[in-house]
Order: structure tokens, then sequence, then C-alpha cells
């Protein structure tokens, strides 16, 4: 969920940019029932009205996932490039924003001024078309912000990394006073390998395939998918698209220029009529994610295809760490059909998007940065990239989410902690991350939810007897009884026995049941459970 | 949750034999709150007449985890060597199940004669002390069932994979009718590499550590403890093991004979005393398990030790799928406290316990089963093995949970498949996978959790409002308003305008009032909640 703020000024009350607004993802253990995690942003939003303006580098979720969410909070002009750009406008239309909003920019040499800020798109490779660089300049120096990138020179779709232009940008003025540097590969010690190294042992292994092919990679890499057409076609099969996310993909690229010489594709149904050996499939869901193309090939048909004993599965893809369960699920569930999955074969069907460590190296040699500020990746890439500087004589400092870092000097000051955290996409309300709703799911998922309701009437007096409903709860406890029964039982002692100030006080009757509920639950089968207890008084008419 | 079944006789009434009682761990994607995993034994329940004896291969939780939960509802004779049979009857003390139910039994030449089986304990190579492989010869032929094994020369601990051994195996008689034969490894490419070729690489780097030096590996690794243990001695550091199971493997291995030359260990307050470059910690919880003395370890202080900036922090072990993040969130944490993590290292300070592709064909020459049954490792594992032995001419099939397979003939038969599935340990009872009780958690946690209370009085009327609970949901919908008030208001309109024979009916009032919870909170906050509704009816005194 990439959010990063510059600013310029005096301290306070600098005017301020925002590189980015991305999200991240739920997953059952820490957010069950989330739909997406975005940035807490309650300072950016209390000092809207010191924001010039929100760039987007690249279309990736995570960089551009929360735009539409929070542009009604900060309502400020967007600047991306032309298929970043659309992708946004997608993105805003869908939550009735206008896509007017977003201005679409040329890259260097054309540069944005905004307040003290001169602002320039530098095209950087990466695994989505149009990833850019900022070269940000303010009075005080000029700023290189990476974006996401990798070093490839032949990248198949999109611009090649230019190590020319680099030069340029950090030969002019005073050179760069500071770089902001993706960090995610900082532990791979080799160097990166193009995009166009895997044309050819693709099309080699297609060619080999002798049922249908279906090979699934990131929706949003565009290259790839050109590189897994093209080999399915050279191997004189006809392409179908399957999921949402990777037709809109394509017909983005392709309406903005980025992508040309796409092969034509089938629709499903025309693909359903094709023989096997004469179709290949490019599907969503390499992550394993269940509601994409890939899972539902796995779990039988879908859209009138269905794979079968002799077709082959591609993941065109790695899996980000986290996901394996999902992924592992899928590669089972294929085996299972006699289907034939190729995983990325150590790296012959799939490279990184991102800069390696000594792609990293490069990149530090060639701008020549008096400071380097890591981002993307967790704490340890950070860190590791703050050493990797900092050994070669640069200073570095590692800033974890709300840290506020002053550029000022040569070497980077920690200023400020600013209040962050992560904001919940519930349904369709945000809620905080530590609001306790999410923390109540967990613990119901843990434990189980015993309700209990009593009727108390106009004489404080309990009329009839506690009543008792589980959920998630085993229904037989040790002795063979009905938990439910149990517990109702030692209530029932407890109400015939309390006394009338207890009966009275709605506190104390809670913490009574409550009590009485976990204890019965933990000696019959052993768990703590959550529980909910409903006191109904009965009011003298 | 390995648990294979052999048996021999007619048909239906076969005597048997049980290899490994295992278990698996919970998740939260699939099984939160549950403690265990266990097979559904039902089958095996109703044949419990038949069996003659149960066999322990080795003290892994994934062969034995299940045995003390299980033995009182097969009471048979329980076979293993001593380490194992130690650990076994630790666990069976703990359950109250007297440690003689376990027979210790020497390796061959040693042979247990039951009904119609032979068997013999055959040691092998593994990560735990005395992993062994089961000879069983009976009328029809000799079954080899290798257990978890690796070929290692050298283990450090243990016995060596004994090459001669294992060809006169195959030679006597008629040779191997069929192998059963572990495939976890079976898509690692290169052969495995020993126990021993890690004490170099380890003495050297935990020589070049400056601050406390801490390493984690599974704690039943007791090789590695005491490679772990004689490098940080070696570098002048004294020693001390942090976690349960670590220091119970220790001792149950010193207790059999099988671990001798350990160095002495510190107790955790004498290593509190210790300057740090003098100390080594080796602790439990490599896979990131939360309550494991690793994760303690990065929360904060944990038995007066605490990790600080300069000291390392090595992870003598691999990341098992579906684990990553808990391990990731550990590594994190290290690095935000100035730790140096090491991992490892692609292999130079890690091997696996388990025989990869090469090492498998290699059993397969030496051992020449007419069959092979692929076991350990998910459906690609097993397919990928079955493959592997057909492409080489040996009858081979997969046989997934719950199939039988009749190796009267040349070639394997699937005879039948008998229902079977997961038992889960939940708290202290028994429940099944499929009861739905985990499906309820699910749900809550996905969903979050409505409930409602209504009282109606003697002549089927609402007496007072319908009373809404929310736990696991947004306070606030879309409109601002609190969303246990807009359920409680269209209630009100609900209950003041139903008819009487909805009123004077539970079932109609529950699916009404469900019905209107679940519209509202889908408009407020885009969610489809569980709800609970407890309609209590006043009855005429």
């Amino acid at each position: 969920m990439n959010t990063y703020i510059y600013g310029y000024g005096p301290a306070g009350k600098e005017r301020l940019i925002v590189v980015d607004l991305g999200v991240t993802f739920p997953d059952m253990d820490g957010s069950p029932g989330v739909d997406l995690i975005m940035p807490d942003i309650e300072w950016l939003e209390s000092n809207a009205d010191r924001i010039e303006g929100i760039f987007i580098t690249h279309a990736h979720e995570d960089h551009i996932g929360a735009l539409a969410h929070y542009w009604p909070k900060l309502r400020k002009p967007i600047f991306a490039r032309k298929f970043t750009g659309r992708i946004g406008a997608l993105k805003l239309e869908e939550a009735g924003i206008s896509a007017n909003e977003i201005t679409v920019v040329e890259p260097r040499p054309h540069v944005i001024s905004l307040g003290p800020f001169k602002v320039q798109f530098v095209p950087v490779s990466h695994s989505i078309p149009e990833s850019s660089a900022l070269v940000i300049d303010t009075p005080a120096g000029r700023l290189v912000h990476t974006g996401d990138f990798k070093l490839d020179g032949s990248p198949i779709v999109g611009e090649p990394f230019d190590p020319v232009m680099w030069h340029e940008i950090a030969k002019e003025g005073q050179g760069i006073k500071a770089l902001t540097c993706d960090s995610t590969n900082i532990f791979s010690p080799a160097p990166g390998r193009s995009e166009a190294t895997l044309a050819e042992p693709l099309a080699e292994l297609i060619a080999a395939q002798k049922g249908m092919v279906v090979a699934t990679t990131f929706a949003s890499n565009v290259a790839r998918l050109k590189t897994l057409a093209e080999a399915g076609r050279a191997a004189g099969r006809q392409i179908c698209l399957l999921g949402r996310a990777m037709r809109r993909m394509v017909s983005a690229a392709q309406e903005t220029g980025v992508l040309t010489g796409f092969p034509p594709v089938l629709s499903p149904e025309d693909a359903a009529d094709m023989p096997r050996h004469k179709l290949m499939l490019i599907v969503t869901g390499s992550q394993g994610e269940r509601r994409a193309a890939s899972a539902a090939l796995s779990r039988g048909k879908y859209l009138g295809l269905e794979m079968k004993e002799g077709d082959s599965f591609l993941f065109s893809s790695k899996t980000i760490p986290g996901n394996e369960r999902g992924v592992i699920r899928i590669m089972n569930a294929f085996s299972e059909m006699g289907v034939e999955v190729i995983d990325d074969h150590g790296g012959l069907y799939h490279v990184s998007g991102h800069a390696n460590r000594p792609d990293i190296e490069a990149v530090h040699d060639l701008l020549k940065p008096r400071a380097v500020i890591p981002m993307h990746g967790e704490h340890r890439h950070l860190r590791e990239h703050m050493k990797l500087a900092q050994s070669k004589g640069i200073a570095s400092e590692v800033a974890t989410n709300g840290t506020m870092l002053d550029l000022t000097d040569e070497v980077p000051q920690v200023v400020e902690h600013i209040e962050t955290g992560r904001t919940y996409l519930d349904g369709s309300v945000l809620i905080g991350a530590m609001d306790g709703v999410v923390r109540d799911r967990i613990r119901m998922a843990l434990n189980g939810h015993v309700l209990i309701t009593v009727i108390i009437d106009e004489d404080d007096e309990p009329l009839g007897e506690a009543w008792v409903e589980l959920m998630g709860l085993p229904e037989t406890g040790k002795r063979g009884a009905a938990l439910a029964d149990q517990i109702e039982e030692e209530l029932a002692e407890f109400l015939a026995r309390a006394p009338e100030k207890v009966l009275s006080n709605d506190d104390k009757m809670d913490d009574a049941i409550r009590k009485i509920a976990r204890q019965v639950t933990m000696e019959e089968v052993g768990k703590k459970p959550e529980v909910t207890v409903v006191v109904s008084r009965l009011i003298a008419a």
C-alpha cells in the first residue's frame, strides 16, 4: 500500500505532493472478511490544503488501488502517464468520479510545475507498461523516486531502462540529493534478467505440449501476455484470454497504444469449439486467488472450458510469499485431473520486475545520489538496502511507515513519527484496523461464540430460564451432553440463587453469566468462547 | 497426518497392521481455532478387531502425533525403536495411558512376527534420530515402507543409510514386491546433501558473529542441534536451549543413548548473566509458531533474555510452504531491533531430511521393486513420482487418502475408496471436519455476526422492541447512523405490521428477521452477516 509524500517549505507548512495511493490485500490470519487494506491517511487528510497534487508511478494495485477510494477525501489533481491514467480513469469512473480529475502527462523532458516542485516522469522498465520514476526538483535540490523498476534493455512492451538518460539526470545541476529506491529484490544476488529472455524457452515449452495449454501470469504483465500469446501462435494455437482483469489490462494497453501487435483473441465460446491442441488460454489467478480463472478451472468447468488429462498448466509467475497455500491447492487440483503442472522452473518461464542487488548497486553508481532512502519491501529489505548504501559511503536511513525524514542536510534525519496504520475497506465502508471489528472476527473464529439471553421481570426476578445459542462450538462436550444444555443448567442454578443486587444490575449480571458460560465451555470442550449476553428487562406498565 | 494400513488375508477379512498415526497442523484459512488435525479413522475403528499392531517409523508429529489421541479407540500393541518409543511414551503418559503399551524393538535382523506379518525396522537417515523403514514380509511377498528418509552416509546423529543392507533386503527371497516410498522432494533435481556438510559453514558463520547468536531449527533435528551447539562451543560460546520441545527431544535422545557428546547447556537464568558474545541460544519456532521461543524473542524479553542491535538470528531451517507469513513477521521484527537475520543461504546452513529425485531413483535402482506406491507429499508429488517409476518400467499407482490398493498381482489395482477425511482436536474434544463447527467460525470471521432477540408475549404480540447486538461488524453504516439502530428500526417496523400467523410461528419469525438483518447490513455496510435470532415467548401462567 505504497503512499509517499514529499514536502518543501517551512516546517509544518511544507507544500506537499503525494506519490502513489496503493492498497495491499487481506488474509484470513490478520484481516478476515476485509476487502482491501489501505494506508491510514488521516494526517494527509487533515493537511489536504497543503497538497499540490497526486502522482501515480504505475498501475499496479499496490500503487494505484486506493486512488478512487481516497480521492474524495483529498480532491487534488492527479498526474499519470497515459496507460496508468487509463487504468486510473476506469477506477474513478467505477466510483462515480470524473476521469477528468486525471491529467495525462508526457514523460521527460516534459515538466509538471506545481508550487515549489518541478516533476518529470522518467520511463523505467518493470512488469507493467509505463512504470515511471519521478525526478522531483525543489529549490533545495533534486530528488529521484524510482517507483518499481528493473534494468531491462528489451522489455518487449514499454520503454527500456535508459542509462544514458539517467546519466544526464544525475549530471544536471547539483546532481541528485536523495534517491528513494526500490528494495524488493535486495536479497537476490544475481543480476536481473530481461523479459526478452523468456521468449525462446516459452515458445519451446508451448510447442512441445500435446493437449490444451493454459498459462497464468499477473494480469498487468502485458509484456508477458504478449510473449505467451506469440509463443502460442507460433505453435499453431488460437489464444483466449480468461479473467476480467486481464482483458481490461490488454484493452487499456491497446487503447493507449502501448501494446501493438497482440494476436487476435477468441471468445470463451469460440475457444470451447476449438480442438484442444489448437488452443491456448491465458488466464488470471497466478497467486491462487479463489475467484480468478485459474482457481475456477481447478474446480471444473468455467465458461464452457475444462481442463483434462493431457493438458498443461503453466505458472509463468512466482508465488508471492503468503500466497503459497492457494497456489498449491490449485496445483494439486490440476494434478488430480491428470494435468501437467509447470512452474517457473527456477526462472526459465518467469523473470522478476524488480532490480536485483547488483542492479540496485548499478543504479547507485549511475545516479551518484548523496543519500539513499530505501523503499518497497519489508523492514529487512530496507535495512539491507541501507547497509549496502552505507557500505559505499552513501548516507542512508530506513524510513518505516509514518516516518518523516528531513532531507535538508546531507544526512537524512528522522524528524517525526506520524501516527499511522491501516484502514480497511470492509464491504462498502472504511474502518480502522484498530477499531476492534476485525479483532472480534478473529476471536470468534478462534474461540467460537456463545449467545445467552435472559429475561428479567418487573420485580427483578428471572422469567423462565436462560437461553443459550452456540455458533462455531462443538455441540457435545466431554460428558456427552449438549454443551448448550450444560450451560443452561449452570445458568438456571445461578439465576435461582442470585441475590437481588446482582439480578437488578446489568453489569453484574453480564459478568456473572459470561463467567459461567466460559467456565462450563472450558470444562466441557476446552475452549474459552466469546460470549454475548442479552438481559431483557420487562418494565412495569 | 500419515497413517498407512497394510492387510493380508481373504478380502474383507484381511489382518491389518497400522503404520504411523500422524497429525497435521491447522491454519486460519481452513481450520481456525482448531488445535490439531488428525485422520478420520472411523473405518479403522470399526475394523479394530482385525488390527495386529501399530508401528511407528519415527517421532515426527506427522507420524506419531495422533498416537495418544487414537490409541484408546484402537487398543493394540505399539512397536517402535527406543528413541521413537521414548517420545511415544511421553505422549501416552500425558494422556494417562501406560507407556507399557509400547514395545521397544531392535532393528533388523530382529523380526516382529504378528499374525501373517513379519516386520523388521531398518534404519534410514532422516532429520530425526532413528527414522526407520519397515520391511514387511507376508505370505504373498515382501513389501518395503520407506517412511521418511534421505541418503545420508554421515548423519551426525543416528545411523547412516546403509546401501549394503538394502542390497541384501532386495536380494532375499523373491525380492521386493512393492515399495511404498517417500516423495516429498521429488521436484528437487540435485542429489541431497549430507547433514555433515553443514558443520564447517555453520562453525565459520558463528565464529564471525560479534553479539549474541541465536539459532533456530526443528526441535527434533537432534543432529542439527548438536552441529549448532558444537559450532557455538568452538566459537567460545556457552549454549542455552530455549523451548520445551527442544529440551524434551535432547533429553529423550540422551536418555536413550542416541545422542552423546552434546555440550553442557546453561539455564536461561545463567544465560542471562553471560556476556552476549559468549552466548549462543538454540531455540524453537523455526516455522514462525506464535508460542515458540523465536516468536517470543521477536516480541521482546523472554525468560530474561532479549535480542539487541548487533546480535544475530539464524534460521538453520527451511520455511514449510504455508508458514511464510509467520516466519517473515519474525524476521522483520528482528530487523527492526537491528538484529542480523540470516536465512539458510540457499542450503548453506540447512539440508533437507528427504531424498531428492536422483536419490529416489537410486533407491528404485537399489531395491528393484516390482511396484512403487508413492507416499508423502501432495498429489502433484505423488503423480510425479509415479511417472518417474513408470518411465523406468516399474508399475506404479497414486493412492490418495482413503484408497485401498490390491497388491496381489504385479500391477497394483485400486479396489476401494474408503470414506475418509479429517478429524479435528478442538480444545479437548474431537469433531469432524465436516460437522459445520469450523465452517461457522469461518463464516463469522468473514461476515460478522448479528444477534437479535425479540420477546413475544402471551397474546403473540411483540413485547417491547427487538434488540440487536453486533460482533465483528462496523458500528456505523453508510448513512452515518449506528448499524444496530438501523436494524432495530427496520425490525420495529416489521414487528408493528407482522400478521399474527407470522408472529405466532417461530420459523417464519426467524426467517423474516434474518432477512431484514441481512438486507439492512448489506445496504449499510455491504456485508451479508451471519444472523442468530432468539425469539422468547412468554407463556400465560
